[in-house]
């Protein structure tokens, strides 16, 4: 089995869950108890906080919210904004981009329903937000603007140093969600200059059902879910202790694997791309020349439909993604970019992760390129 | 050690653990990926689905949504009537009580600035809300009746089948909070008559991060989370596949040792309580008279504040609680039901579950003992 499919859900390292066991099996009051099993956890969960705010470039006095998912965490970011901006200063423009999660573009659908604006910032052919987009999109009453910091299907990287600096001049809030870049890239929340950064742990080799938010100290945050804790932990409900820890130990993990990926994972994904371009001269990568991930390919097979090739692939043993899910259709993304819809409903999004090998790689594409010649063959038999 | 803070969190069960390890390990993939190894996932979630169906009576075409924590999904059924209900219709009054969970009174509270009105509703002396309480509080714009079937600190359970019978005549939702009910007393959802169902899998031995929201078909539910998913599942983002088999496993198992509840747990709790008293007779077994969970009690000590003994309790590794944390505090519960602020101050609340032993309970009534008397004599001398 080869999974190229990191982007949507990776592997928990054995180290990771190794270290969250003891907090199952073990060490199972709540923290927030004042006897000495809820007492003995506060220890772990701090040292567990620092790695988090190490890896993400957080200050001392930012505040951070653990979750249970980005789509929690990016909805926190939005209910608050709305809540505390929109509500309160007439503010109620917001803008995203079709190359965004699923999270942030329900959330700010719904917003609409509240006499919210919603734009949608213009894709550049080069699978980019441009600056001049923003440009475009701002209005005097835009009160944030919403942005992944790398798009999960195509790797390309977003040029949000340069949006911070305008939203900074412009007064205007800046969300940047940081999962599929985080422990890839280096994410600086200091340097970035958002206000938000938000990240899900599963794409970092932590469990499912760990998330993150961090808030820069005076920004606009409340809880979205009531109970104990919402007004000290921007949370209400009982601190999953072993989740955090999890996410501690990834955190850690992703610091010291972090040039693992600029090396070795971004050579194996160029290996991959050759390899396939070899196997079916007809593909091509996507968005090749823009700044991506080390991680991600997007690779359209003219021809040959996207569901098809997932399909058969995955009889095969060759795991990837069209998207769906807590992410965009990759159709939509690669149209966003003006491209084709032939083209962009013949793409498939491929991702690594740091436990792919070259081995994992010269199989997948093997598969792949047999894959597409019988796909081939089949269509012109019988379409 | 001793834990007897059962109600607060309990110790995972060891097959719980065993049952959901292989999905940290091995079965990573997201089920939202139409590929093998997501859609293989499919089968187990459906298993553990109708285990947690079965356990609270719910039919199959009432609505779940695992959530993360009893927190978010009560968070969900305030938000989703207060969105859908309140807002439409101008029915804008809540009742609960003081008895109630932390989450409960949060929201509720919150809803306050939006211009709703809130009402707790009395407690009777016997520690629970008479019916008589409820209509009371009841006006022609109430829209729903949050109260959990029965309270964590001091275990008496709640009338909640005439509550039910009378929101039906009235129109009123009714929401209700099983957490520490589940798998302790029989709870069925179709039976209770009640709109809402939530409970929380920690006090199950599920561990933590496991919520659990139970609507009935037609009645307002709307995603509190954004994302993927909420128009389906009502909640967005990825399905925490390891947690949603620990608490279907955990259902299982609960439903396994429901008949262990009320023999053996009941015969410890009540052995529990004549050993405190034969070593402290001043002490005072609050509700004795009352319906109450066969885990759970509270207790107070004459004269001996309830920080101090926690404390004491805590350095000879017997845990209980005082509330705080998710759910109310002790003191305000107790007096609540019109007893007197000195003995609420004095009181600590017990909980078993079925890994408590003999041993455990007569440990603990000793070590009891002999810190009632330590303190005593401290009080004495230095206050």
């Amino acid at each position: 089995m080869t999974y190229l499919d990191n982007n949507t859900a990776t592997k928990p390292s054995q180290t990771v869950i190794l270290a969250m066991m003891p907090y199952f099996e073990e060490h199972y009051a709540s923290p927030s108890c004042p006897h000495a099993m809820g007492q003995e956890l506060l220890r772990p969960i701090e040292k567990a906080l620092h790695a988090i705010y190490h890896l993400a470039g957080a200050k001392e006095d930012d505040l951070f919210v653990f979750t249970s998912s980005y789509s929690e965490s990016i909805t926190q970011v939005i209910h608050s904004v709305y809540e505390q901006v929109a509500r309160q200063t007439g503010k109620t423009h917001f803008i995203t981009s079709t190359i965004g999660d699923a999270a942030t573009i329900y959330a700010l659908s719904k917003l609409e329903e509240e006499g919210c604006a919603l734009q949608m910032a213009k894709v550049s052919k080069e699978g980019y937000v441009p600056l001049d987009s923003i440009i475009e999109a701002i209005t005097p009453r835009t009160c944030l603007i919403s942005l992944p910091l790398a798009s999960a299907l195509t790797g390309v990287i977003q040029p949000v140093y340069d949006i911070a600096a305008l939203c900074k001049e412009r007064g205007i809030l800046l969300h940047i969600d940081v999962t599929h870049a985080l422990g890839k890239l280096l994410v600086d929340f200091a340097e970035l200059g958002a206000d938000y950064l938000t990240f899900n742990g599963e794409q970092l080799h932590a469990p499912k059902g760990t998330g993150g938010l961090f808030a820069r100290k005076g920004t606009p945050l409340i809880p979205l879910i009531a109970g104990d804790g919402q007004e000290t932990r921007f949370r209400g409900g009982p601190i999953n202790v072993p989740l955090e820890i999890a996410l501690g130990q990834a955190c850690i993990e992703a610091e010291q694997s972090s040039t693992l990926y600029c090396s070795e994972v971004a050579r194996l994904r160029d290996l991959f791309e050759e390899r396939i371009i070899q196997q079916c001269p007809e593909a091509s990568v996507l968005f090749k020349e823009s700044e991506r991930l080390p991680t991600t390919s997007a690779i359209a097979f003219y021809g040959i439909r996207s569901e098809a090739l997932l399909y058969a692939l995955s009889k095969k043993g060759v795991f990837a993604t069209m998207g769906g899910g807590c992410e965009q259709h990759i159709e939509r993304v690669v149209e966003a970019s003006g491209i084709d819809h032939i083209i962009a409903s013949c793409t498939l999004s491929f991702s690594l992760s740091k436990f792919t090998t070259e081995h994992d790689i010269e199989k997948a594409a093997t598969i792949i390129g047999e894959a597409i010649v019988r796909l081939r063959k089949l269509s012109k038999t019988l379409l």
